[in-house]
């Protein structure tokens, strides 16, 4: 059965997944890279750069991010900052190997045609509701898992349609104060989940909700 | 040294220290009791009512409520459901013997004079900054350590006033969704504070600021 999951999505202790004044030069805006930092101290992360890194809970939770993923689901906020669709150069901000390697999927009104990049990452640019998109990427998935990648408002759009399987949220001890909030409007989501909690000596608290009964 | 400190504080995933619709039947409104049952399952607090309960890490957590204490300062909305400065009777919710046996400063703009009630608690209404509230309840505690004991917003403006030493908030796996927030406002807070969370079987995550070299 191919789920739909949320893995390593960073949120800061009072529920900000993004900060404020996002651009071109700082994609989680004033939050700078402190909602990522536990990740790229893991061995996972680093075995893609440099040697070296923690292999404890934060290295084997962040390791699930790719582990049976066929194919990704993006909002246009992740793909690029405000403005990005008035680029048609504009390719994402990951280079020309992009850390997908499968097909992405990625939520705009403002479709264009699909981008080949290089390591297998192809996206594409869909004007669809949570459940036409997860359709659409659950096919292009070959039986695999899909990834719903953020941000903060993708996510919980997928999650007050009931459409998550699997997530996994890393709470990292800082107050943003300001930005988007993933927990908005969603009242008793809990219910249909298991949650558990899981803290790392890095600070980070990984929760993870995991679908029962469905 | 005498610290000011919160203690056993819960909070929802989603950031409320209470939930919206209070009243003298609902002291939580829509939350219930479901922020602390994590407390009421610990040896600590049946050790008052009834044998059992657990004794791991929400215990020690729990325990830490009166150790030490000398005073506690409390906003209006924690002694009372809104409006019962009006009711020349009311005593507090906690019955004749309160849980806090020190003396108790309710912050409000109604004062009346002090309530002596069994066990050692006196209530104490003071219409003051927190500053000031802390250097009276501080006198009060004859050297001990002073509990602010909440509601969300009294502990908010104890927090951006930097009075606070150390803080134990312990965050539930449920969504409340409304409410009353504990962390709006306070970005870059942490800062000051060295920040430890632990993960708890039960599924709370107990989170802990040590103020760092003050």
């Amino acid at each position: 059965m191919s789920l739909a999951r949320v893995q390593n999505f960073s949120i800061s202790l009072d529920g900000f997944g993004t900060g404020e004044g996002q651009s071109d030069q700082a994609h989680f805006g004033h939050a700078g890279d402190r909602l990522h930092q536990w990740m790229f101290g893991t061995r996972w992360w680093r075995g893609r750069h440099e040697p070296g890194g923690s292999g404890g809970v934060d290295d084997v939770f962040a390791q699930q991010f790719d582990r049976g993923i066929g194919a990704e689901i993006m909002g246009a906020g992740k793909f690029g900052h405000p403005g990005w669709h008035e680029d048609p150069e504009w390719k994402g901000a990951w280079g020309p190997n992009p850390p997908f390697h499968t097909p992405v999927f990625v939520l705009t009104h403002h479709t264009r045609p699909p981008i080949e990049m290089d390591g297998g990452t192809t996206f594409y640019f869909i004007d669809a509701s949570p459940a036409d998109a997860l359709e659409t990427a659950r096919e292009a998935a070959g039986g695999q898992d899909v990834r719903i990648g953020g941000g903060p408002t993708v996510i919980r759009d997928f999650l007050a349609a009931r459409l998550i399987d699997h997530m996994h949220i890393a709470v990292v001890p800082i107050l943003l104060g300001r930005g988007v909030r993933l927990w908005d409007g969603l009242e008793g989501v809990e219910e249909d989940y298991q949650v558990e909690a899981t803290s790392s000596p890095s600070g980070v608290t990984h929760v993870t909700f995991t679908r029962t009964g469905r």
